[in-house]
């Protein structure tokens, strides 16, 4: 349905009839369609704030540390540092068309990317700042007042703001044009037979369960080890459950999007998983019961890096520099 | 001399005769130029290397971490934060503009840009890897090898040609067309009668004497504290004389560059410096045995904010992703 409205749009565009068959409708995943109705003032004031590590106590930690968009939106380690090289507990998921998530953070606790962004600039153990701190920041530099007030018309910065130009930023990182996309678009040619027989692959096995929709992924909880316990590091850790309080809800997860998944690694919520090809045999046993063979499993593999779209493409933002009064970091303060 | 080959150059292309006299000239400071000779295959291969965090033991600090093209190219912090942690013996000097510099590092230890990239991967303190493990880690990513083999016609890859590239990226980092050097250049209301109040005090009072050139800064060494000795933090801190081991070279330092000043605090070898007021307060004492009145103090900064140039315009690069061959970082392992 979504993709006769683009396809109407774009036969009205060049004068043509719209067509009402649409072959990627019978396909459990959908193209990844870019962002619509975008505020542009919001997207580029979010983008540098996404960059700005004054909203850390330290100075040297924004958004792009854990979630680097010249590396997929991840920092591509098992889990993050924090301040003070703090170990997280958890590994950190992509950014990466992250505004196609059903809700954000692994146990979903945060309702959409607004409700994230304020997370970790005040979680003690990421940027380990206060949000009244990080507002104090932006107030003393006269640029951003500025920019706030052409963007926002008010004349003063408020939190809300920050985690809602972060969250509009973040809409435009979205990654279409996989090649798998534009084979699911028409493109017969795009994918290799190996690349088709990895998807039937997929399909047949009961991937395509978990990991459907546009992001392939992030539109359900489920729970890790469902057929076979996980073994990998559970410490500290509950899931799903820490939200709901539901003990049925324990070790759940939210299903990671596999788009640009070459690029995410290392793999699952404690990152234990270097490679597709492990992280492919981990979860078709676990999950599904089912052994993969050697050849399966690479032609699986071959199938998911077709999934790798075009990567955000932006300018390096230039951030306004400090006041005379904005508040110094303390990288080295306990 | 050098302006009048620019001149030269565009008098040439728009078919004009050339002029002989030069307004620029006359002044200690000149305008900065953009980058001639660059080799465009390995400035993106460079800016690659820049940003990748895959040269550093932790996976997440890249040469751009400290070094912050968002933020003048350095990352506004008294000394820097390294691997584990550590904090840094020395302010992090700007990048921008290091080209023009005499040496690198603030005691000129390595000759030029290419001698500097190498240091901050290898040092315990900051990136903490070593040579090879950085080259094992690049050789192991296919699209690496292909585009240094691009770039280089050779079949492997070496730390030459690593730091090269990077120095070659760095080289395209100069700042040209700030309001001062459209002034230098012609445009005579470039700058406010207070501005060119400043310069000229500037000049007057001696600051000119080190820093002058293209880099306003950055062409020779000196003592900090020539009339008074600095009270900041001394600790650990030699200066040239670590390089030369001559007593004479005791807290000498390299003239930092003025360029971006307004981006670069806090200033200092130690950063104690947080605002250029209190800069320009401390240099006007212990380098010229001068105080200067809150009014020839606000002149010589507001003339120093007109020296904020053109930043580095690029697109944020995406890097290629880690094959699963490739040495996995250890960010938590000591």
């Amino acid at each position: 349905m979504k993709l006769k409205t683009i396809s109407g749009a774009i036969a009205l565009l060049v004068g043509m009839t719209v067509q009402s068959t649409s072959y990627a409708t019978d396909e459990p995943i959908s193209a990844i369609k870019p962002p619509a109705s975008i505020n542009l003032g919001m997207v580029e004031l979010g983008k540098k704030l996404y960059f700005d590590p004054r909203l850390s106590k330290s100075g040297i930690m924004s958004c792009n540390t854990c979630h680097n968009l010249s590396m997929g939106g991840t920092d591509n380690i098992p889990t993050s540092v924090g301040d003070h090289w703090q170990q997280g507990p958890i590994n950190a998921p992509t950014v990466l068309n992250s505004s196609l998530n059903l809700a954000q953070f692994w146990d979903g606790r945060a309702a959409d990317l607004k409700a994230q962004a304020g997370g970790p600039i005040a979680n003690p153990g990421e940027m380990a700042f206060t949000h009244t701190l990080a507002i104090n920041v932006l107030e003393s530099i006269p640029a951003y007042v500025r920019e706030f007030k052409m963007v926002f018309g008010k004349d003063k910065i408020s939190i809300d703001q920050v985690t809602l130009a972060i969250a509009e930023f973040e809409k435009t990182l979205v990654t279409p044009n996989s090649r798998f996309d534009q084979w699911l678009l028409g493109k017969k040619d795009a994918l290799t037979a190996n690349e088709q027989a990895g998807y039937k692959l997929f399909k047949d096995s009961g991937c395509v369960a978990c990991h459907n929709g546009e992001a392939v992924g992030g539109n359900s909880f489920q729970k890790m080890g469902l057929v076979e316990p996980y073994k990998g590091n559970t410490k500290g850790v509950e899931g799903r459950a820490g939200v709901t309080g539901k003990d049925a809800d324990r070790f759940n997860f939210k299903v990671p999007t596999l788009r640009n998944v070459e690029m995410t690694y290392p793999y699952f919520h404690d990152g234990a998983a270097n490679t597709l090809t492990e992280a492919v045999d981990v979860m078709g046993r676990l999950q599904l019961g089912k052994k993969f063979t050697q050849d399966e499993n690479a032609k699986i593999v071959a199938f998911l890096k077709t999934l790798t779209g075009d990567q955000p493409n932006f300018t390096l933002p230039i951030l306004p520099p400090s006041s005379d009064t904005t508040p110094r970091p303390t990288p080295f303060a306990k």
